[in-house]
């Protein structure tokens, strides 16, 4: 966790105090369990939640200065909740094993993190509709390979983006609902010594399902799962942040990250206002990323389980979330404030001469009856003209006075192709598939 | 591709006739639609069909040819057609650019794939549940790091496996969904020269959803998320296939890969038995996790669309699935005639002196009214004898002649402690979970 | 391996027969040895070398039938061998083991790749070092954020690559030596049943250093430190390549993939010429750099081996390779062929109304007594409405008619800090660290 | 960063006083160069540096504080100099950009840290010669795929990985010398504002070369190429990890971690003792890898620069060092006190009736003239009843009894080719090679 790349909420949830928090409630939920099924005294349970009501500090420094001794987290924690509740808090934990605790806290974590992150992109897709609605029909040159292609609008590179991360959304609460599980089962998974009703009990407290299988662990492919789905929405991320900095790019300049006042650009060039928030947005993608092979290298655990996931976990854990909180966040401020500069949009639509009509005239080429490959043929040559000119010979002037297209098409019809509102007929329907 | 590790079957989807197959029928649709909203005649879809219905040799090298002048490989494909159609072929491809057939044709052959891949699955599942159900109630050591815990089931393993391979295969399904979209669009998405019923026909017609909102390309998250559950599925096969690998390691020889009559482990030592298949399998699960961070990367295309995405869909389109088809089907065929040791498992079982009942006396003297430390340390201090005698000596033997254990738990109820069906009595309830 | 993306030179040394005649030379140079030390007859090697000195061809098919049957390829070959060989056969292979044959040819196979690689790498170092100095005065407008920051020269962006690519071929030199090794120390790597002076022979007569210690295997980190390498060149393709793409891009237009006459850069734009070569690059990159964590994987072999790498090493040993080289050298066609545009970059750099000179101001003002606060402020505040003004106003006349700027400097003071030449005095200087 | 897997004296490095220190170093002394050369006066890098001997503190907060104003750390550091140092502090930065300092930072920090990490190799490497050579002529079982193969030694196994952590060091002092390089070029690498004397004056005093040909900043290949060494690394860390964790499973327990008194190896199992430290390093080794795909994709920045890698370096420069430092200190720890068991060793090595001399058998006779593929018939059919027996019946009572054997080799002959010591005699020989 870098802290410049984070947010409060979200690292509240990976802080020791959340995670001990999370440890006490799924003991004393299973000991109440256990206390009706008659496995251990109903006054255990009560004596855990009475302590618990005086809302304790958790003293993290004590837990592990207990750990020091005992190399091990939950039983140094057991001690310590010992030390508090007294007597009584020898019942905990009958029957069950560490990770019972840990894996079901893990849940936990990233349940409340996926929350959070759906959150995010709920405000991110509002975001994206709001200044979709607001440039539906912004005309702006479309472009694949880099190089003008025909018009579009604004706002469908918003609905776009719109769309993909509505997909990413569907994918989270997909993961979300795969990462949610509860195992109570013992040291393999058998229940040897704890009823099944304990681990059902706590996973309907907690807001969990119980686990179909566990062995002694949680079956890492859920998280495989789950940061690979974060790492698709990083990628998405990037896709929009690399889209805003293309814009920002001196030559094309058709919007911009919003630069406070006061801000500086560069320490030794006072002229420059960078997209800096949409390029950091690329390397925090590559971050988020980084999580996903780790994590499918941890499913393979031996046996019954082995622990070499756990301190994977506890790097990509918190970092995957909470670095993917705040992308998600700074990339709803970035399109929120965007600059966006339409008479630019028009200028540089128009910079190239007319070309970005190219394929209508072909078109009309072809419905006259030119073959295929002749329409091809005697746009290309009037278009390359434009090209090598860049833009100052003018598309619709050079077809109007090549003979062997003119014999085709007359000028008039010429000039039907070159009509920019044609390009939108379909706008409408799109949003609609879009916002519905 | 690599020959050895492909099956037939998927290997066709992926072949260029295959390919030029589903153009062919993308094109032909497309026509068809075109001419009944009267853009083209209908005579010309009526030509593609004629034509189609012959049977047509699918001429690759000649398609070739074309595309060494062109550079472009639909361009190339549309005037081998021509040269065979006519005529009327001129109306193919109106209004449309090349990625929408290169696009949905991507889409026809991951969703076959998947189609394939979910076949396997369910092959998968059936002789998971199938050895499962026959090893229920087989003894075998559960193992924790590697170390002896409690007693599991032979069962039990096949039943976690099978509960991982159906999460996948609910993940494969949901990926397939995400991947079978159809783009007819034209060159920025903006259906400005086509009609959207156009993709809406040519979808319904190959059994896919219209894409809701594409720009030049169907976009890539899709695909990511598609590679990146095949990179999960890879995993889960690693996991099972190092567990095989432990199983029939000298020491342990709890199971083995079934060994033909006449096949031989080693050159050069005639007496080997190597589990090669599941160490292949190991190998193969990192090749298809290879894919998903190249298709995570191929997500943030440069504005309407770049081709950097095509080389990489060249390469883990097949691998990926070709792959994964083959690995499914070995570890499906492993499961099937695994040969299974259940004597050997019971000599494991025994071999540590008790200690796997270790668990049943700490709980049993906590009952009894030891401190949870104390009994800790009790059981601990025997324990370590027995581990240190390499199971020589029983650890019953020795918490009988303990007189601080003794104190508390008379021979009696200490005999009690050391039962195996003891462990074993949710298994049923496990399987109703997993098996339904 | 993607047909499209290889080229013949490479592909034969991953091909089949390439592979059997490397293992012929192996066993034929350790049965020699083995003669001379008097283990076996010296006939035997004879035998094999006047067979071999026949030309005699690979026959793959009956091979792979062996194979069929044993499943073991190296038995396979060896008994396809002693049936075209006869009697003295039987003496190959003594003491040896699979491994020894195979891994030593993967190095000899590595070897030759790295070759290969290394020429492209000098022929990319060719290109770049000619074009680089025929634009060693080029100017062009120097780019950080993808804003304009301050001149450059064309020159000097080829120079850069030109370093990174030195180092690249520095890299794989030193990858390459990793990876030559022989090992020929039996099953356990102990030389039990062969004398170390085999290994010496073989290694010696195939240019190889022994192997200081293998187990069965030669270790695998040598492999990972390999592909690692070539992941790395690979990015470096990708960074010249988006370069390239970027200068393409229609705003820009400082330079050109070489558009071949009869290309269509799109089915449906005639108008298109798109940087096609340069993204293909930045997808095989992607392709490449996705062998690296494989092979990484690929070194925690379990004890003296298992043979979970072999499969990987089927699909990234040719695939990295032949992609790899077929890059470099699309690579060094598209910086050979690449239309440079002086007149257009010179019009780019003139566009922004002088702000590049920024810096230059800034730095003036502070020697002439102003502080570095005041300066940023005055040139930032003069810069932005030239920036607002899209390079409509110049930055000269504004800061000449601001009156705190003018305080401190004349205009002939600040005319001379908007001299274009001044910025390329080190170029020379710059040239010759690179180029010597 | 995560704490527990940390040590004080590499986290230094990376602390934010450090980074700071870095930053004042570089500006003081291309000061103190500017002075010399007269750009600036001589009292301003006197001033610094006689502020520096005042050895103030490094006000991390104040810092902070005037960044959250000015969003650029740069800017903000030399404020909160210039507001200690007063008004010389002016010609401070003059000709240099941000990045001329970030960048040299970043060098300092990681050529640091690689002086720390090859004082780890150095230690590991110590720890591995002496149990090597403790362990020189102590026998063990080799294993291929996991199955007894022949006799090694265990000495053998930690010399193998005594030659690997001697590659990874000379790898690691070769990607140390390509980090360590100084940028001091100004805004676009032209030094249009700033002597390369400057960059050569601190370049010398930071113990650096100054870097070939920067653009705004050190080409980020070198960076790639320096974490692609720390996976390799890593990933040998893992394999040896995995071979202890593999020792010390129950059935096979030939050597152990070093379990210290009062700890506990499982909450609810008191008779566990696990590898959990070889197990954590494989999950840090996931981790350290996991660092080297980011470190790749930030190669490709564009032009002469954008900022997308800094946040990615922001993680991975002290997780993939702090934690690599790590794990290299517990991997030696591991090394340094790991229980051997001999006994155990020779008891695995004798558990499959003499097996592990098949291979010695069939060479005997095939020199006694029978072919290879009879020879390997009798060894294998005598063999697989020694597998089946698990090890009860003998191979070489056998092969006495089978009357095709004894045809041809007598009982003395066989005899003989059951000598463990057999197996020894190039170990010396292999020591000298690995430590000379």
């Amino acid at each position: 966790m870098v802290p410049r790349y984070s947010r409060p909420a979200m690292t509240a949830i990976w802080e020791p105090e959340a995670k001990y928090r999370i440890w006490f409630e799924i003991e004393a939920h299973a000991t109440e369990k256990l206390g009706e099924l008659g496995v251990v005294p109903e006054s255990a349970a009560k004596a855990l939640w009475d302590w618990w009501k005086t809302d304790p500090k958790i003293d993290v420094e004590a837990i592990d200065a207990i750990e020091a001794v005992t190399k091990h987290d939950v039983i140094a924690f057991l001690t310590w909740v010992a030390e508090n509740v007294g007597e009584q808090a020898r019942f905990m934990h009958q029957g069950m094993t560490s990770s019972d605790v840990l894996d079901t806290t893990l849940a936990v974590q990233l349940a409340r993190s996926a929350d959070l992150l759906i959150e995010d992109l709920d405000q991110l897709l509002t975001a994206l509709q709001r200044r979709a609605e607001e440039h539906k029909y912004t005309p702006t040159i479309g472009r694949s390979h880099g190089i003008h292609a025909e018009p579009v609008t604004f706002g469908l590179k918003l609905a776009q983006a719109h769309a993909e991360f509505a997909r990413c959304r569907k994918r989270l609460v997909a993961a979300r609902e795969e990462i949610a599980t509860c195992a109570i089962s013992g040291a393999v998974g058998t229940f040897a010594n704890i009823d099944p009703a304990v681990e059902e009990h706590v996973a309907e407290r907690l807001g969990l399902q119980p686990e179909t299988i566990s062995t002694q662990v949680i079956p890492r492919d859920r998280h495989a799962m789950f940061f690979a789905v974060l790492g698709v929405i990083a990628s998405s991320i990037e896709r929009l942040a690399i889209e805003v900095r293309h814009l920002q790019r001196t030559e094309v300049l058709e919007a911009e990250e919003y630069f406070s006042p006061g801000q500086k650009g560069s320490s030794a060039m006072p002229h420059k206002r960078n997209p800096i928030l949409t390029e950091n947005l690329t390397g925090l993608a590559r971050v988020v990323r980084g999580a996903a092979v780790p994590a499918m290298e941890n499913v393979a655990l031996w046996h019954e389980r082995d622990i070499s996931h756990s301190s994977v976990e506890r790097f990509i854990g918190p970092d995957a979330c909470i670095t993917l909180d705040f992308a998600l966040a700074r990339l709803t401020s970035v399109v929120d404030k965007l600059l966006v500069y339409p008479e630019r949009m028009q200028k540089n639509l128009d910079r190239m001469g007319g070309l970005v009509h190219s394929q209508r005239v072909l078109l009309a080429l072809t419905q006259a009856g030119v073959s295929r490959e002749d329409a091809y043929r005697l746009v290309q040559r009037n278009a390359m003209k434009v090209w090598e000119s860049d833009g100052a010979l003018s598309l619709l002037e050079l077809l109007k006075a090549d003979p062997e297209v003119n014999a085709a098409l007359s000028d008039a019809e010429l000039e039907e192709r070159f009509d920019l509102e044609y390009h939108f007929r379909q706008v409408d329907r799109i949003f609609e598939r879009v916002f519905g």
